[in-house]
């Protein structure tokens, strides 16, 4: 089934992706100038439309800035793969998180500062479109993102791969930034509110915690991804 | 003029603020059950109300978890009390972010890392309410917020009272990683796209990124603004 997207970066970088099959591509006169400017030439044939045309189309509170389209999901890849070609970079693994808005932020910083993927639960997951896309600001198109029906299972395999599976909650016994990531690396997070669940935590060789100074305050879950990641590749590429 | 906050951490928090004068207080009984238990005897009358009522009063997209409440907003501090309580903590300096969940994540982050106040422009920021608060989960109460007329004359003055002051931008001269914060330090942050500007960058001691692993894909000012105080935090505070 067709999938909406809409934001300049989102629509920019999907246009710019190869694997992107686009349906349709709705553009205020505005952002096909935008767009222009970031990427050139725009290939598919281009709906013009106005502001308000996009308000009515995906609701008055959607910040579409202009730019929509419709596409084919992307080839859904497999983990495995994802794994394979992590090559020195954390594997992002999350269990349960809910809030699209998190999750695309996750995949921007994954592309700032280097994941190999990501990898989620099947349900409880939020879809790869619209929300998240926007949040992700382009960063959907470059972070594969496999969907597993069994987080567990997919650990216990990872280990089996010779991955490290680090789960990240603030009553960790370790920290964070004395972590050794030089062995392949999987790093889960769960929802906020509820966390890590009982059987991933188990099946973590270790949970480490961010320092933080009040130990009480907690940390929104893509600001905790966002610091694990900078660690990784200060870890890997010291500043 | 009264404000409106929703959500039960933010609304929890302002119930233990003693700085806070509650107007009006409206849970479910769901919602009462959890604040109860999270912070014992609630003071104010509790008006009860329906999960629909509050979509009706808050917009049905509106996060309130089945808790709201009515209050003045808070005595507005002076941006010299918050720099001289600094105490070895950063002073964060925002220069016209205007998303409110970007400046909620950034209090909530104040909070876990140590900050000793937020700066803001009274033009071109957020409301301190209801979006900004809900992101803020709880930390609107914990860290002082003042506003200012004019941002540059404000750096002006920090400077002359001693302290550092370090943009911070993809673009800066040096990393965040390296820098050194042992001096009184505010950390200045612009808005998504647009940046610092002009003027506040060349008020500026120095510009600092932080290091990435892909200089093309750009940060979230919130995930930017919690790796930098979680810098400052490991080194005043090594893990």
């Amino acid at each position: 089934m067709p999938i909406r997207l809409f934001g300049l970066h989102a629509v920019e970088a999907a246009l710019k992706n190869p694997n992107r099959r686009i349906l349709r591509l709705l553009l205020t006169e505005n952002a096909e100038r935008r767009i222009r400017e970031a990427i050139g030439e725009i290939k598919p044939p281009i709906e013009h439309v106005s502001p308000r045309d996009l308000d009515k189309l995906l609701g008055a509170d959607t910040v579409h800035q202009g730019a929509a389209l419709e596409t084919e999901p992307l080839p859904e890849p497999d983990w495995h793969d994802l794994a394979a070609s992590a090559n020195g970079r954390p594997l992002i693994v999350l269990d349960q998180v809910t809030d699209p808005h998190n999750v695309g932020a996750i995949l921007r910083s994954s592309a700032v500062f280097g994941a190999s993927g990501l990898v989620m639960t099947r349900r409880h997951s939020p879809p790869l479109n619209g929300v998240l896309a926007k949040s992700a600001s382009g960063a959907l198109e470059l972070i594969p993102v496999a969907l597993v029906a069994n987080l567990a299972r997919a650990l216990d395999e990872l280990k089996e791969a010779g991955f490290t599976i680090v789960g990240l909650d603030g009553q960790g016994e370790q920290t964070i930034e004395a972590l050794d990531w030089s062995n392949p690396t999987a790093l889960v997070m769960g929802s906020e509110g509820k966390g890590l669940r009982e059987l991933t935590r188990k099946t973590c060789d270790c949970v480490a915690r961010i320092t933080t100074d009040d130990a009480l305050a907690s940390l929104n879950v893509s600001n905790a991804a966002a610091i694990a990641l900078h660690a990784a590749l200060l870890a890997r590429k010291p500043a």
